[in-house]
């Protein structure tokens, strides 16, 4: 595996959750096949979960792990071509990504959209920099468009909490939050539940259309309630204007609306549904008190599974070294 | 061991100390023990020597070691329960604590004193939530009310230095700093030597009493000059107010009086005595250039020990796992 | 080895390109040597390159490696002897340097120039006292003066591209910049050509000298043009007034004459030389693009040098341990 952004990459997920469950078991398996290798963690924003669970990964798998953040003990990357660059950027991303290629055999960048410009979030331009410039396989850790370590760790948690003999109905849900946030984590969990054995709808307010690169042909249900009839699983998550429809809205909060918020009531309508979120998450926000604290929230299990999908997803890239 | 913040944790101290010196002198003794384990060191504020020497302590036992700064590469943690999360915090504590503990086997945490609220700091409201919601032994690295990874390395220092006919005479003295301090230190520093098989008082202006969690009914002895004589260790450490008879007054800086610093003058007044800091020292507000730097300052010795008593404490952590 | 600023401390360079070449060609061979050795690199300065090379050497010998950021989880250092530390620093270096080489076996320091005072800058005030007072072995990973893991690794470089039937003209030239920049890649550049088997001379406006501490009785040709004829190598790089002859203009900008940024009009002056730049590198101030990603650039390959110069280092001086 030379790239990690999509379910593709990682080819027949029925496979790659049987690897997951082998790993699981035990995380040390595949010890070995990490000897004398190296995975660069590059962080140009702020993480916990990835952080943790993919230095976890690593350990697993017996490599040696180096972690840069950049913008902390680094410096600001340039990452336009043909300027002059006379300003506070001291160094063009064309240059780092070799030179920090040289020194690892696995690189992980986390580099979230900007709202700058659309094309370039939707490009994934600093994550393809790395992926043209570096001759190393990389993953994303969260970028622009994709979380697919998330949903990897999601889809390993739905199945283990299915029931066996129906396939799952999961219902994401759009819920509010006072700040404009990446459509990473819904763009891949769509993607990833639209490409695994379950049945999928995703319900928000207008305008917060997906793109069709993620979500198809498929269309949101506007009515919340309506959408969360039946749904064995609830996954609730904010993200701003995807502006697929009106792209100048692209990264805007349009809607506020505290009624989406998952309480009590919007459980009650579901079929006893687990109630999902990626974290990190704001309560009493997104999601209430009780509901996030109740047994049938799976965000710890959600966490936990991030290490097992790293560990998946590095053990695939060390096989094709 | 399930937490570390008191003596009473590791018990005997004779036999801790005995472990010590066996740890001391051949650091890599119990390399096997923690094969397979993952230390996690979480610091919500400013390290230097426990920085570094936990994660010695942790690599002389074949741990794996993850460092996580939160607020520098991770982000601000809500700890009040019950809140609309719409500000600047974007993940509960409630949250996190269970995510990370996913990813490690044993966690040690630096959380310093808010000086927010007495009662926040000395029910450590912090570190009870990782005790209590992460599943995993938790150490303190320093935290609101104690710093006992510091007070078992001084233990240490002390019996490597005491004469081995007679009890020696241990005396800590509260001296001036231009900032308000935790009393972390000397909380610890005065509950481990009244454990400990020596003579303790400690001396400090009148509205720095310690509390009697830590000191029981000791009474600070008022008059410095008169504290130091015969004294064969003298311990200088500044802490703000306690607030232990005005509650008021906690945290606040009620004395400046440079007549506090430990010069020669003060140290003549002793039996010979060995000078101790726990460092960070402000040098000429504590403690003279001429003391710290005698043949008789033990300060570099202390933070020496500190890779010791962390190795136990971690040595003792694996083998409860 | 006990301390790396200079060529000198290397010894004889024929012997040092010898090994860093059987380093390459398995960089791992040397792995059980580093067994039980923690490696401290302690930046006060931003890194990238040293921060990720000198880290994969250390491991690449089998290394424990620690990294301590100054200023970011740690806390100001006082330099100054003898101040009543009332201040924002609360650690002076005397215990801080004998502290941290407690926890560690070979100890790398970054430290830029910081301008204020030449005599400090060029005694090497901060990475003295490390010398000094930590009783540890300690190497330069760019100091105020120096930065001799680079100019080793360009001398890899250049033996690797050299002609082998005739000696190669080396020609190091300012180009312009916006900020002021330290003089440690010039100085270490010049003194290790000048240590090697090339011809080497500089270039630069009148003013920008180098110090005879690192370039002898050299001068520079002031004609840029005239310097590059014949050149097999150009090493371009910017460097603030060194203060040679006029201490007053220490650390200033005297020229930003674009007229001296390399350009394909300067290459073509040339006997088809290389290109060389330590990075990071300012596109379009130092050189233009369609330069610096010809094939005769060999920025990269420059910057991939620095894991095995770094692991050279490491080698020699856990050997003397």
């Amino acid at each position: 595996m030379k790239q990690f952004l999509y379910p593709s990459h990682i080819g027949d997920l029925k496979t790659a959750l049987a690897e997951a469950f082998e790993i699981k078991h035990d995380r040390y398996k595949y010890e070995s096949l990490g000897h004398h290798k190296t995975a660069l963690l590059i962080f140009f924003n702020n993480s916990l979960r990835t952080r943790l669970s993919t230095q976890k990964a690593a350990l697993n798998l017996g490599m040696n792990v180096i972690v840069l953040d950049i913008n902390q003990g680094a410096w600001k990357l340039e990452t336009e071509r043909g300027v002059v660059m006379n300003g506070d950027k001291s160094e063009h991303l064309l240059e780092a990504v070799p030179v920090m290629s040289n020194y690892c055999d696995i690189i992980g960048v986390r580099t979230f959209a900007r709202f700058e410009n659309r094309t370039d979030d939707y490009t994934e331009q600093i994550l393809r920099q790395f992926i043209e410039h570096s001759g190393k396989p990389v993953f994303s850790m969260e970028s622009a468009t994709v979380h697919p370590l998330q949903a990897f760790a999601d889809l390993i948690t739905i199945e283990e909490h299915r029931a066996k003999n129906r396939r799952p109905r999961v219902v994401m849900t759009w819920a509010p939050h006072p700040k404009a946030l990446p459509q990473a984590v819904p763009n891949s969990f769509a993607q990833w539940m639209l490409a695994a054995d379950v049945d999928f709808v995703y319900t928000c307010p207008e305008g917060y259309e997906l793109d069709p690169q993620f979500v198809g042909d498929l269309k949101p249900i506007y009515n919340q309630k309506e959408a969360l009839k039946d749904a064995d699983f609830v996954y609730a998550k904010n993200w701003s204007c995807p502006g697929v429809t009106r792209p100048q809205e692209y990264g805007k909060v349009l809607s506020t609306d505290m009624s989406w918020m998952v309480d009590k009531a919007h459980m009650d309508l579901t079929n006893n549904a687990c109630f999902m979120h990626c974290l990190p998450v704001r309560r009493n926000m997104i999601v209430s008190d009780d509901v996030i604290e109740s047994p049938r929230s799976l965000v710890i299990a959600e966490a936990a599974n991030r290490e097992i999908s790293a560990t998946v997803v590095l053990k695939r890239m060390i096989e094709t070294l």
